[in-house]
């Protein structure tokens, strides 16, 4: 211990000079000093952040009024809707815990994080109503469940709950006395990874990393005040990345967006003037490829966060190319979302876009709340020399990495262990202390004893013409133990193309050992934030090698 | 308590998860991802973050070679030159506590705060070394003194320590391994206020509320990457209202700056491209009173953020119309500096610069890392309308509220009683939920049983033309009890200016009550941070009063 007396004594904590952190702060804080400002817009209808916020304490007075008890799950089976954005304030503002529900899961899967997460009320959307039906059906606990009504949605889907969502506001009060945690450490929500294998892990996230996320979304992308945020991304992903609570903080608009494609970006970027949007290369793709009806002239800066994958680097230069400004970031469920950012030199403009691109596709250095960022020998952990070669696990360390996983001690633990997340992403350092991954620990193919980075040979295959989106997996192979095969989806335009041009492109570009021996053709499998499933793929391959 | 069950098993905190909030990690991280980016300018010399991080290292290191142990407290009597800078991480990064001395004040208060704040080791610059010669003798117990011999400083002094500055960083390790401190509610730094009265208070900042407040300064003024900051504030000043730590944050630019004049922020503007600078209302008048000689012109937006005082509304217009765009904050000491500010609303860019100022003078709403803010009836602690007429007593809460006052329980408890920190400032809330200072409590003129803004007299007196200056105080009268006197400062090239002038000036723009019934002409006593000294100016009324 320290000698540290004077300053330790009679220097206390009061209600005066602590406060937990939550990020339900930013919307008490906007509501106050805008009021009147436009806080979402969705189709036709428009709300304040004085509306905003009366509806978000609305929703959290209404739950208390169902008997639920703090601590206590809220799950959401929503899209990018109004309901899902005071979700993320008006569950935590009643001490409970938000269970976003990603719409893509089956039955099945919906049923085991209800019943893992043991929520009590089910917020959920007309459009999921048939999967949640089924859902329903295998619960083993009771649940209430209420409608999302929204208007925009015209397509098909029953009733399913005992109350609509704007009846189930009416029962709340709109001046609802809500109070922040007892401890910034208790939990704010709860979102289930989309596991390649088994069940889903319930990743549990807290008030204080929220916060701090949140404020680092704003500092780490140079989000000035009052943006219009376009919900292209997700808000059941992560929480949205935690951009509920940063464009809270910084009075911003959301733009909600039950689909998302071209034309629906285009036209909220002509509209209403979108500044940011977030996504996974996915949502770029629909941009780049745009047809010429599809597009929009804008004269305004269009700011673009992308992660996941990672983006192919011919992804971000055509971005670029087309007058986006993509800011790359990286992060997992486990680290809040991004987590790691490209964080841009100002000389850098001076490059080519080529070279501009290969610093961009990097995925860089940690974010303002996240303590500690680095590659290890996940056995010695030791960190690997920054030279760009080496790999190792990329790691975190901070208050942005959960709080665990729910009711699983011993993954949370494994997880955890030696004070750093262990990612299960593979990587380098590059000199210049960046990172850069190089695969998933599982999707790495080992040839002939080389490694071979998946991502560096689907970089390759995306530089091709023709080539829309590619995944490369490892080919049991009996001489060299595995090869390289390649999935490739190609541009609707794209005219014939054969499987020895593709190798022959990749021979080309490539240290031949890491060519594919195999390239199939067909639509990739993707997840609902527009991750390829390799597993899939892997199946497909384990599949036919057995024929 | 709490049903929170399943959310609070098996999830606790680890190295892994959870880090102690400190500053210090900013500077880590802009090392790391701009090394080799300017962090300093200081007359011809240049240091790069990787520099600066060097010597904030090695002279935390030095320090703990010196026998000192954390929770001690290390002074510092400096000028704004980069050793002020690095004091602000080497010395949290050795687990102490920095006493950034006021330079302005005499030996006796110097000795006052090195004893009381139990200093052991003090940097001072030559500048200052004959007060401090004599404080020194003033110990009552010993310290080691280190000199900092700046470059940039030529004028008189002696060396009055056993050790030069870079002699001491020579003995530290560039490469030591600091750590956060064990717990975020560590003091990070002891401020002594310039009390008007009676002995200093030294006021204690920790961690998490620098690191907050650092956050808020960026998020709150729309900070981008990058900035070119221009030191116009002292840095003993509440840490440099934490821009050190922001500035590190964001991977800016420090241009150190000895002597504060209109000719050297020109300069600097046009030299450097500063874009933003902090200052109280006289480092504007100097601007906005600049020769052609000085004058320089530029092309990019430069950012003021000022405080104190509060400003007349002249000065914020003067700026305007000069083409610096100027926040208004408003904070104490004992508020880590700014925790207030008149947050912009887009439209009110379409109001006449006259409207424009009169909503900016206005002090605000909360940073964001301030939970509460609020103006209060301090018998019953009720909030008073929000009218814009009803005045109250403006009170803080929230996390950037001071640990409280050092070896002085009962004047922390005063201050901080029933939960809200006692600013005993005076202000009303308006209509639209801003706050709008009235006055000091002490400042307040009471006559005839009316309460008459000081600051309201203040601003009418700004708008003559020839006043450059302004401060009105209470003067005792035997019919009304009391009545407002002003002194004046007049702008360099005024003519002659007569009492009944500037009386009949001020009942054309006040109601007659409020109007000085004496003016009295002279240069004013302010403050190093260019507040006017009321108590000199009330003791010299009380002094005419009785003669």
């Amino acid at each position: 211990m320290s000698a540290n007396r004077i300053f330790e004594t009679d220097l206390h904590q009061s209600e005066a000079n602590f406060t937990q952190l939550s990020p339900i702060s930013f919307i008490a804080r906007s509501a106050h000093t805008y009021p009147d400002r436009c806080s979402i817009i969705h189709g036709t209808k428009r709300y304040s952040w004085r509306e905003t916020y009366q509806r978000c304490r609305r929703l959290a007075s209404a739950l208390r009024n169902r008997g639920i008890t703090p601590g206590e799950t809220v799950a959401i089976m929503g899209a990018n809707t109004p309901e899902m954005y005071e979700a993320a304030f008006g569950v935590p503002m009643a001490g409970l815990v938000l269970n976003t529900l990603n719409v893509r899961l089956d039955a099945a899967n919906i049923a085991f994080c209800l019943n893992h997460g043991e929520a009590k009320i089910l917020l959920t959307d007309r459009e999921f109503s048939s999967t949640v039906k089924d859902a329903l059906a295998l619960l083993d606990h009771p649940i209430v469940v209420i409608d999302i009504m929204d208007s925009e949605y015209s397509g098909s889907g029953e009733v399913v709950g005992t109350t609509d969502y704007e009846s189930f506001l009416l029962e709340g009060n709109p001046d609802y006395a809500w109070t922040l945690p007892e401890d910034e450490w208790q939990a704010i929500s709860l979102n289930y990874t989309s596991g390649t294998t088994g069940d889903p892990k319930g990743v549990v996230y807290h008030h204080r990393g929220a916060y701090l996320n949140a404020m680092s979304n704003i500092v780490g992308w140079n989000m000035a005040h009052h943006p219009i945020y376009l919900w292209t991304l997700p808000m059941f992903h992560c929480n949205g990345w935690c951009f509920p609570w940063s464009i809270a903080a910084v009075g911003g608009t959301n733009v909600c967006l039950r689909q998302v494609n071209a034309a629906h970006i285009y036209a909220a970027i002509g509209d209403h003037g979108v500044t940011h949007f977030c996504g996974a290369p996915i949502v770029l793709n629909f941009v780049i490829n745009a047809s010429p009806e599809e597009r929009r002239d804008f004269s305004h800066q269009v700011n673009v966060m992308t992660a996941a994958a990672p983006p192919p680097a011919q992804t971000l230069q055509r971005m670029q190319e087309q007058g986006f400004n993509v800011t790359h970031v990286y992060g997992l469920t486990e680290t809040y979302g991004p987590a790691v950012i490209c964080a841009w030199h100002p000389e850098w403009n001076d490059l080519t876009i080529e070279q501009q691109t290969a610093k961009k596709s990097r995925q860089g250095v940690r974010y303002h709340a996240l303590e500690g960022l680095s590659v290890r020998d996940p056995e010695t952990m030791k960190p690997v020399p920054a030279d760009g070669e080496t790999m190792g696990e990329v790691m975190f360390k901070g208050n942005v990495v959960m709080k665990g996983y729910l009711k699983n001690r011993d993954t949370t633990e494994a997880a955890l262990a030696g004070g750093w997340f262990h990612s299960g992403d593979l990587g380098v350092i590059e000199p210049d202390g960046y990172i850069k991954l190089k695969d998933r620990s599982k999707d790495v193919i080992i040839s002939g004893g080389e490694n071979i980075s998946s991502i560096e040979v689907e970089d390759t295959l995306h530089k091709h013409p023709a080539i829309m989106f590619a995944a490369v997996v490892a080919k049991p192979d009996d001489k060299w133990g595995e090869t390289p095969c390649a999935f490739v989806e190609l541009m609707a335009d794209a005219g014939a193309v054969t499987e020895p041009e593709i190798i022959a492109f990749c021979r080309d570009n490539l240290a031949h050992f890491k060519c594919p021996r195999q390239v199939i053709f067909g639509t990739l499998p993707k997840t609902s934030t527009g991750k390829i499933q390799k597993f899939k793929l892997r199946e497909q391959i384990i599949g036919r090698a057995h024929q």
